[in-house]
């Protein structure tokens, strides 16, 4: 009783936080149709500046680190990514009216980190005192890259699957439609139209054991995605150069307000977004209001093993929940889009934008700090 | 005569602020056809910063405020805002060669107040020591709907007496022209023809009785606008959520500085219009060199009134007096253009920007505090 | 031997400093085809930002400055900006496959400033606590504008030169064409289409003699661009107003941060532009590498004689020398793209940006302060 009451407590009094009070006003400024907009020019440099901050207080604690501690939560970070696509394969995928590549690409999303929720998290355990290992923010690409190749991979064999099926029946009828080609005369044409119905690939089917996925290029198009290339790029001059001045006088004390900002413009953009949402159905309202929850849970209950085994801090715990409830707004929606081109991208990032972010930042976020607070005691 | 030496050293000693001095170096730098330019994403940030840091520190302070405080100023704004567009109307309109709805429409965004002009007050009294109310700034749109509505309403009326004027000498010309018609042939069309040149619009004149002014389209149009939307976002944030941590390490701090490119693009800009106003005329001209003045001193009489009977502070009378003598430069202008669509708006954003806000800022709001400060001793 | 060891020392300390940490973080990020960038407005900004603090900290300088100490570093400044060309004249233009007028307008960009990396080795003589006389910033026009001017003027002369050869060896030409025209008969034609191949110039020889440079117009070019319109203005308003507050609340604790993001940029820049410089040669690569060096010695040598006879600081032979070796990114290519129409800007550009800038920050800048540092001490 008296641990649900005191989380209760904690998890209400984050929602006053500046951090969510610009989200709610953001979406509220979007409801009311106000002109107010913040330009992209501002934007796209906001989120540069937090995460190559997010990257540099990661690179300095790095360069200070027991690298052995980082293992068993790096590995956890790997695991959820994949578990979440998995998650998503066999529950969004499997309902009614639900596009099967749609699904994936969402879990997909789903499973790739959002800096700005990252960022947020980090500023929220900083004002209530919760102390994180720094390097944790450096968990982000362990699970936000193995959930975009295991999206893809996912997507291709069943596309490859689909293909072959539709193959198969197609050879049926070929054999049928033969018979009756005497009578007729151009066969050719119409296996070709058939073909292209049928699996979306106008190419020859014989290319199918060619089509492997090459995972090599998901990666190297994940790391030059803006994000986390501002990211790596923060960690590496905080392991290989000395940016303390820099960092302390300039990127540090700029953090909160600009994320205060982020926060406003996400906000703005949740509302507009639901639009987009309402058109691909309630299946999907439903996946992204749940999944950042259970997600963040799984990385939580993982995290806590962590704790226990190798005295991972409780911060780190609420910062792995916090990027596994993340679903990507930047450089995951160019990566599946490239990957997954078949997916409708009004589903994915709609569902991202409009309801998994908010509810990762409103709900999950303060949830995990207050179970974390109940926790540490 | 003491009064009036210390009264002049206190106002030129304001002129070589900062805020002025990158006031008029914006002015030479456009005279002498630099290209140097502030990218037009940074001024909307810029002004988005300034009104949302104005917000949030009259919401902070109408949390903890004694609202009873706060009727009679907030009665004197509206008072003030519905006034400046009757004086415009009187005056402005009446003078030969001005058109009668382009001088209702100056006259309605010289009622209308800049966030600019206001930021630069607050920065100014803060620098001069003078006390002020923090939720004086939320007077703002109490002058500033109320001069909007008006000079639509007004525009409205005029456009629709004209047009009655014109439909009775038409009638007439109608009767004469029926007798006629028995010889010719195509009464219809000529009729309507008419029509279109009389009143400028081509719909049936017995919609008139219909067209009344709809005064809520207006008033959420104004708050829909991009400045008034930042301003009261921040309200709203002061009042309902604590946002004193990122208000004091980001906001706060980083105001003046912003402000002083703010004024050094408002200077740039003044200068380029000054073309604008060169083409409407000399009476413009004069206009707004004077309206700021005098609209300023009825502000400053009316807040003295509040100063004396409530005890409304006298840096809060400056800041009556500044938001009467402020004219509207970011969302005045669309507003108007919606609301009074046959006004020339080369007329009233010229005589906005090239003269109207120069004056206040720079002869106005020294004027003010200098006065404040040898009234308040 | 002791000075050299303490030289390399001081030396390779200085590559780990922020500033250059972000020069080399951009080079790789362009080189590993990242998505991020920095948007074109933020970009601008921060080079105002930079060159306004510049300014400002010059202006707030001079104002309690003994102009008498300003003689005779102004005066090296202007000798090394005209040297600076005349070098590049007779060495880059010598070399097999260079066009004259290309050598000339990239010896002209040598001469001129970099604004950028003038605030770089700012930053960098703060971080080792070198003094200087914070007028010394105020050299850059004196350098810049004669490099400029010197270079339009030198390839104007050498266009003329050419022309006239090609009106004389024409003049035979024509001579002889007569003879044959009584047989042909198109001459005048010919003789037009023939000038305009010889000399690029499709008017009449006949007015060469007065196609003198004027210089007043190339001065008011450079002064409007707005890289030095932003430094004069921060001049202007540290002189004449009081900005220290605006000053030491946002310019100046901005400044390092700014800078090590402008560095980014320019890292990035340098790496997207080595396939421009490729195109034009190898002899533009290494006048590109040795000239930076060469300059700043010069320059450093002249400022030693000024240290030793006007007692001007060590700190302020480091500005002079890096003046000297820094090539114009912003101002410079506009103004070379009308003085020499003729020449080619990915020459001159490609050359500056590429090679020229990252020599002069990251090998330049520390030598001369490590020099600086052996000497004083």
């Amino acid at each position: 009783m008296d641990f649900l009451s005191d989380f209760l407590t904690l998890f209400l009094g984050k929602l006053q936080s500046p951090t969510m009070g610009f989200l709610i006003g953001g979406m509220v400024v979007a409801a009311v149709n106000s002109e107010l907009q913040i330009p992209d020019a501002i934007y796209k440099f906001i989120v540069f500046m937090l995460l190559i901050k997010v990257g540099l207080s990661g690179g300095i604690a790095i360069r200070n680190a027991n690298l052995t501690e980082m293992l068993l939560p790096g590995l956890f970070a790997v695991v959820t990514g994949i578990l979440i696509v998995f998650i998503g394969r066999y529950t969004l995928a499997k309902l009614p009216k639900v596009r099967v590549v749609d699904a994936i690409a969402t879990a997909g999303l789903f499973g790739a980190v959002s800096g700005s929720t990252l960022a947020a998290a980090l500023t929220l355990l900083e004002s209530e005192g919760v102390k994180y290992e720094a390097w944790a923010a450096a968990l982000y690409p362990f699970m936000d890259i193995p959930a975009l190749v295991t999206a893809i991979v996912l997507a291709s064999v069943y596309t490859s699957k689909q293909r072959d099926n539709a193959l198969e029946s197609l050879s049926k009828q070929e054999y049928l439609s033969k018979q009756r080609v005497t009578a007729g005369g151009y066969p050719n044409q119409r296996r070709i139209e058939r073909r292209i119905t049928a699996s979306g690939y106008p190419k020859d089917p014989r290319d199918t054991a060619g089509a492997r996925v090459r995972i090599w290029p998901i990666i190297q198009e994940s790391l030059q995605g803006s994000a986390l290339s501002a990211l790596l790029l923060g960690l590496a001059l905080g392991l290989l150069t000395r940016p303390e001045s820099v960092y302390e006088s300039f990127f540090n004390p700029l953090f909160r307000g600009l994320l205060s900002i982020l926060m406003l413009v996400m906000g703005m953009e949740a509302t507009t977004r639901l639009g987009e949402l309402r058109k691909v159905g309630q299946w999907y309202a439903l996946y992204s209001f749940v999944a950042p929850l259970l997600h963040g849970f799984i990385a939580f209950g993982l995290g806590m093993i962590a704790h226990i085994t190798t005295g991972f801090s409780l911060g780190g715990v609420v910062i792995l929940a916090t990027i596994a409830a993340s679903s990507s707004d930047i450089s995951g929606p160019p990566t599946l889009r490239a990957g997954i081109p078949s997916a409708n991208p009004s589903a994915y990032i709609g569902s991202s934008t409009a309801v998994g972010t908010p509810v990762a930042l409103a709900l999950g976020i303060p949830l995990f700090i207050g179970l974390a607070q109940a926790l540490g005691g």
